[in-house]
């Protein structure tokens, strides 16, 4: 079988990186897999949430957003519509959990992390992107706290990492685009830590239901794509120095 | 192990569903999972929704809500808060999804049916209930259309039922209840069609992350908690004559 | 004349009230007025409104709402459009109104209590089961308070109930149901206190204008009606003991 | 007993209606009752709303609002608050229902006329004052029908004209100042036709329950207050020629 | 070349401000300009913007609106869509910067004065008229907090108004009515102290660009104009006592 | 006289303008002046606004938006604010206004192009930047409809571009970054055609009011950095072929 775009069932699209994009964040990346490209930052706030005062934690937040001509006809700019849609609250709701599943809340103490995630191209996978993206973002704003001994231990406990996986015309395939996530039967999604343990697992048939050996190929194209990742966020935190 | 209700790991609440509970809905129920209580209503619409103009297919959709005082402590109402919040639109668009997996739309022909879910009394585990309940009235409201023959060919291709797992205290629990739910490390739902077949697998770190090992033990406590709620919809349609 | 219920024109539809319907709740119940059935809840909050603050008084304060598909039709979700009507806006102000009529607000110290009314199925005269079934609500909220010595004089001063009267067919008829109601020319609500004095008359033309001694005619089945609900309410807070 | 304007019990407020004050309008005047002024314009629009088509009948529907320093202290601006107060759509609706009571809406054909009420200033009775004036606006937009021809048999069956009434220091009076309004135990509004048939009777305990005679006692000022208020409104229309 | 209006290119409408308009309002007028009249009020609020906590320093705010049944044909009431338009806020905006630039806010202490801006009529040059009238209501207010010796030094330290020009049919013109506005080429209002200083130019290219030397005989029409404004606005707070 | 920035009075910061930068657009670019970051695509869209339903022209229009941590501290992000502010419909609505005076509506035909203009990084002149940059955007959407033949002759009449001016420290100034920004007394922006015609002129007082004299420099200035921005544009464009 011959995927859409070309690649092995098991080829991840060409990942980069690129720190430092935005001169006012404490911590900011540009992400690129493949035509997904999402910037990410991520802002300080010396103030945790309400609900957490006088706890001695932190929070770790994230928001997300599109521009309007990301995608191959345009959509509708959510601050004209006057609300964001179900599917980026959703989105924004993944992120925000994720990141907070890396990060020891008790040495951040009480202050929290903004972590904005805006997509600027979208072919599929943003918010893989911006979840594998944000970690970045996030890891050189703790560099940041650390540097400037504000934090004294790393509050960050391990990578987070992103992908997606599906069953394409059958057969299950890792890191979707968008021309094969939109024939695809089943996607889904898995979040992953540095060392291989599973942060979230989404996984949902959108036309053709799934078994649970189907389910256990998809983790193992998952367990590579999150390693070659995490490759890919090692580096950049290293250019970044 | 002692579960705060003190069931077994993999005892699954006491199912009750009560049929024909809203006199003007072409199919509704009142379902309840232990102390958890969800109203289910399906309302056949004779028009698809506009993006299925001309295609021959109909549409299923879901809606969600609380009543303020389901819970321990009165929520705000979200009709006076002006909007619905980021978990209620993510709830209602897995219910809709969850409910789409079982239906032929070509077999239901141009036109929509929209189920209501309202949570009358919350203790965990409200949008399984939501799912398996909206399952019921459903399946009442295609009975309808076959019988007056404005359908033809069954357009429930099988049951969809869910149910959540989760690890409490190191271990792999089935049907979480709130006090569980508030505490596990990780918790998730499970949905599944009559035969076995995932539709959607939603497995979430909340403080601990986990492994591939302990997700299989989850995935077979699921498997079998769906079995007894299938049974329960099978019961509760064949009452409802 | 007849009807379209087959009722006579003093008659009133049977009435029913389930106590401690709600688990949470410190009052609550399911009235059904025939097929007409709303939830009440009451809530009580150790906090009273702003506007009271160090006025030694406290609030009652209600919140009305209907299932979409309480109705024949199913009405869009109020959550989901954005914003609640006029409608319900109206009705759950004159709730909220007429309920702290019979209370002593002193008495109840500064705290509020919400009452949350919403309709499970809709047959006219739902505005008037929910101020019936509110105030029994409300009524074991005080109970409880009183039992727990946080409150130490009864702040009930007297019950509160209400009643619809309408001109049907150029006849006075009771408690009309909504084929009944939707045919009317003149149609209202008359809330009254257990001793039988007026809280509230809301007479409307909705087609024919009406005169002074059909205005007095009304009031008389009102009167009547309004003794039967206290009657109902009486019965029902003694077997919630 | 005084009352603080010092009129007597039965005293109406100096009515003045002028007319003609809006020149794009088809109908307009501004009502002086005391303090209270309401600029009232009525617009004629060649489409009925949606649910008429085709009925051949026509709508006549109001909407209400204040400026913000109408009153004693600055009110927020709804347009800035981004909605309409729960008040605001209870008093629009019960304007546009009041003057439909007096509308043959058959005559008026599928049309629509809307009445904007604006309280320029507000010292008690800004509803009742918008009903009165608003029908005077009305009365002149139904006249540029007739005379243009659009219409031939006249749409308006009487006068629609509205009072309020209470019981302030345990006496009836008419016509309540703002001063009155916020000290009165009952208060309400009548609206009637020109022959002294009812439309509305709103009468609302805010303090102290009510009798029946006391009832009585308020309809009697209304209907002697209801007859100077349409003798007002005919010497304004003699006057708009 | 003749104006729509007949009048010469240079002159002005009919110019009256008519004080103590709104018997609640610490200053307020009428202002007509040719048949445009907008209501101004100034109000004084004890306190600050949040912003100007602790800086000694007050504010002077502005909010504009439009009567529906102001223009030729009706506009949606701005509250009952739920926001403000673009147009709106740009103007409010406007009007506030023009009037804090005549103002001394450190004179004026930490309080705040909102100038409402209601247009009752609209014929063309709503929002000069608004500055200028919304001035003389801002003077009235500054006089009452000065005689009452709540502030000593005059915060007012010159007149602002503002005046509209353009270029119709090829030539320039003053103070723009309505069908000018709408034909005119390039429009655009100046807003000028008493000692003729620039505040606020905002020239625009409707359908036609401009020279530098149409702008500046558009310059030399807005200062004979301001002086005019300004006259008229001495001469108000001079009847105004 | 050092401005902050180092820069002499009439100096421009170094532009660049990076044209194809968006896929999925009909024309693209990132335009930075200095470090103001500004992401610019042109989406056409084969179907005009309805109030130009028949009549042969076509439309423009603009939206603008900024990423919440494009400043210095991180602004809420308007689409979870749920509306856009008044500061961002002012300036989109200026950029449309702008961008529609170099078209040639007619030749356009019935269709319209959205412009969206999202600030990636802010210091200073977003709004100047985003007019210059949506003009190129605009530009390379125009050459794709002619060179499909879709539209015959170019819709394109004249550049559009913007440039800031002020008064800082009592001198002008050109292209004003954001701290000369926050400190000028006078600030504004000139918006003029290839040609040198002016398109808009919007000088604000912020602080000091300004002189005729004073005007005339900023124009001369303008001018000059017009004239700049003109050939980036000329360079941008003949890159990208």
């Amino acid at each position: 079988m011959m995927r859409p775009s070309g690649r092995n069932l098991s080829d991840m699209r060409p990942i980069s990186i690129e720190t430092g994009i935005m001169r006012h964040a404490e911590g900011s990346c540009l992400i690129s897999c493949g035509d997904t490209r999402v910037l990410c930052s991520a802002s300080i706030e010396e103030k945790a949430p309400p609900f957490l005062k006088g706890s001695g934690q932190g929070w770790v937040t994230a928001e997300y957003g599109m521009l309007p001509r990301a995608t191959n006809t345009r959509n509708r700019r959510e601050a004209a519509a006057g609300k964001q849609s179900g599917r980026t609250q959703e989105i924004q709701r993944l992120i925000g959990r994720a990141l907070r599943a890396g990060v020891d809340r008790r040495a951040l103490g009480e202050r929290q992390i903004v972590v904005d995630c805006d997509v600027i191209q979208a072919d599929g996978g943003t918010r893989c992107a911006a979840i594998t993206g944000g970690w970045v973002a996030l890891r050189l704003a703790m560099n940041k706290l650390l540097k400037a001994g504000i934090v004294t231990a790393d509050p960050i406990m391990d990578h987070v990492a992103a992908v997606s996986c599906g069953i394409y015309a059958g057969q299950p395939i890792l890191d979707l685009d968008y021309a094969e996530d939109s024939e695809a039967g089943t996607d889904g999604n898995f979040i992953m830590t540095g060392a291989g343990r599973l942060i979230e697992v989404q996984m949902s048939a959108e036309g053709a239901t799934f078994s649970r050996p189907e389910m256990n190929q998809l983790l193992d194209l998952a367990e590579a794509g999150i390693a070659e990742l995490v490759r890919a966020q090692n580096e950049a935190v290293a250019c970044a120095g």
